[in-house]
């Protein structure tokens, strides 16, 4: 592994995911060339399977880690292809863009998708999440944690006792793409049955990984499953290929990222490094310092209210009179990356910063606020 | 991007893949975080899509060239969810492990599979070939370059002759993972409608990526096709992503392995930097010098004959008298690490060495042959 290696000034990326990532991780994915059968690489992923499940907050031996080469999309690919039956029904919550796109993933797999959508900025009210699950037998629910277009937060925990409370059977699937490392997830006590994320979000490694965990009843179901609908998707091929890596040997299906795992394993070092519940603190005081500097300049938040805010990332419209491309070249000009918004119903008139991981511990935020501050004045 | 990165010393990866990396391939792995959609990435991308078809001996403006993040087992699925509909006949030329496994891909994706196996180490005729091609109506053919398992090398070319002759519909299809970048492939001239490779082999990257390379044909095709059979898979999706970055504009379908893609913009910089003609003389020369070696130490190889062996990787059977496990565990005590076998009627019998790329231009091959000489002797 590349030790000691500092990377050169840069443009900072604060987007929604890529991150900034720190100096050890991105030394890392310059390790030099290991075979995935290695002993050195068999450690590796060892502890990054042992890790991922204290990420994840479970204890349950029966689920399981999974490591791919991929994005965060595959993850949708694996719970279509695995965990759905042609012709299930599938009852989507939407809080923008990318709860949308996973229900047109599950359709892919033929998948009987209902889809309830929140209003533009809100969370899908309780109420209407229950009486769904009383009209409907649904093999599965996906909850989308933090929708990445939006960055609204939804109550994974709230909604997940509801489904055990009115149709135990469904399967929980909850996208974490912009969560998993941010907000807090208690897989087992939840009851989650999938969870999926990527590395380039609060996992604070480069994009290339797909990463996502699943329940014993879920490792059951897809084992069991007659005919995956993909390959490279399948968790009837990754299952034994995890679970061998896990307990200390090599096994192959098709060739690991070896050098972004090993970067893995460095952020998650660094994850584990303080406690969870210490991490999700510092992201929210961190978050809901920026949002209300935000508001205070006088932009208004995508989110309706605090409480459905994500803490990873702050949606927020530009402010009147403001012309969206004059402030992101404004910051990009000053040495920052910040993101367009991708809501269609919103698109061109509201922006997307990510404060995720390692920007959050070396002041990265307060330097993009003075920025931004700079830039108002600039263009008011 | 990390310039003058010199990697450690370590031990030397000679396997069929992952390879060595160059120190300029490695330190662009630990490039700053970059937006995907930042001019720098995009600049990126498309030298990368551009020089891919350089690569590929490709001019035609409507075949494409993509690289997604996963590993060369996705191209499988990527032709078996767009080019294959359910029920069509597919013709499978088996020199091994890995053709094997790219049939029971595209079975997943409901193809009629007919498989016809080469004796171990060698080619199927050609005649079966085309008697075979005469016999059924084929939607595609698809041809294993290389078989890494074997380290027998197809005759691409002579067999999309007769391709073209007796059935011309039929999309030939090329998993070029152990071949591309080291075997001579015109992907125009021969017809070729689809090759597939990975990051990690002779395109000397570091595994994430797949890579893959489709006719007009091809892409009009899985454009064309009703309903892709898989999400993360479809070409529908990725087409205009890839057209996007080679015209130099941003596209998100998934996050791409900024990283990783950033790194293959070196390696193809530094393949495209000589002909593709003198590299695969140099690679050939390389090969042979090295077989004869090993034949003069008494070695067998696992191909038949010089005519049918790889040029990126060398398979032979351990010397009469040593054990496979000596010969590896001596070989890695001296910093080298060489592969076992994979081949189902020959696993525990033979070794492979990996002489692709960096290795092959370092000295690495030199050093190689030397240690086993070494080990040879002290085992003896």
């Amino acid at each position: 592994m590349a030790t000691n290696y500092k990377q050169p000034e840069h443009k900072l990326t604060m987007i929604p995911g890529p991150i900034e990532f720190s100096d050890s991780v991105l030394g890392a994915m310059a390790t030099p060339s290991q075979a995935h059968t290695s002993p050195e690489f068999v450690q590796t992923f060892q502890t990054v399977l042992q890790n991922l499940r204290k990420v994840f907050k479970s204890t349950d031996k029966d689920a399981q880690g999974y490591v791919v080469a991929g994005s965060g999309t595959l993850g949708w690919d694996v719970a279509g292809a695995n965990l759905i039956n042609k012709g299930d029904k599938v009852l989507v919550l939407s809080t923008g863009f990318f709860s949308d796109s996973f229900a047109e993933a599950l359709k892919v797999y033929e998948a009987d998708v209902d889809v309830v959508t929140a209003p533009v900025g809100d969370v899908v009210p309780f109420d209407q999440i229950e009486q769904q699950l009383k009209k409907e037998k649904y093999t599965a629910i996906t909850i989308t944690h933090v929708d990445t277009s939006t960055a609204v937060v939804s109550d994974v925990a709230k909604i997940s006792e509801i489904v055990k409370k009115v149709s135990p059977e469904t399967l929980i699937i909850v996208d974490g793409v912009c969560s998993i490392g941010v907000e807090n997830i208690e897989f087992d006590k939840w009851g989650v049955d999938f969870a999926l994320t990527a590395s380039q979000k609060a996992l604070g490694v480069p994009a290339g990984l797909s990463v996502f965990f699943a329940s014993s009843r879920a490792v059951n179901k897809a084992l069991n499953k007659e005919k995956p609908a993909a390959f490279f998707a399948s968790l009837k091929k990754w299952t034994p290929i995890m679970k061998a890596y896990e307990g200390g040997s090599a096994a192959y299906f098709a060739t690991p990222a070896i050098q972004t795992i090993t970067a893995l394993k460095v952020s998650l070092d660094e994850i584990l490094g303080q406690t969870l519940d210490g991490r999700y603190a510092k992201h929210e005081e961190t978050s809901t310092k920026f949002k209300k500097e935000i508001e205070a300049l006088g932009m208004k938040l995508v989110p309706v209210n605090h409480s459905v805010a994500a803490h990873g990332l702050t949606a927020a419209y530009f402010p009147e009179g403001v012309s969206g491309p004059d402030f992101l070249g404004k910051l990009a000009s000053k040495g920052f990356t910040v993101a367009g918004g991708i809501h269609k119903a919103l698109v061109g008139k509201y922006f997307r910063v990510g404060h995720m991981g390692f920007s959050v511990y070396e002041g990265h935020v307060d330097r993009l606020l003075a920025a931004i501050k700079e830039t108002l004045k600039e263009l008011k």
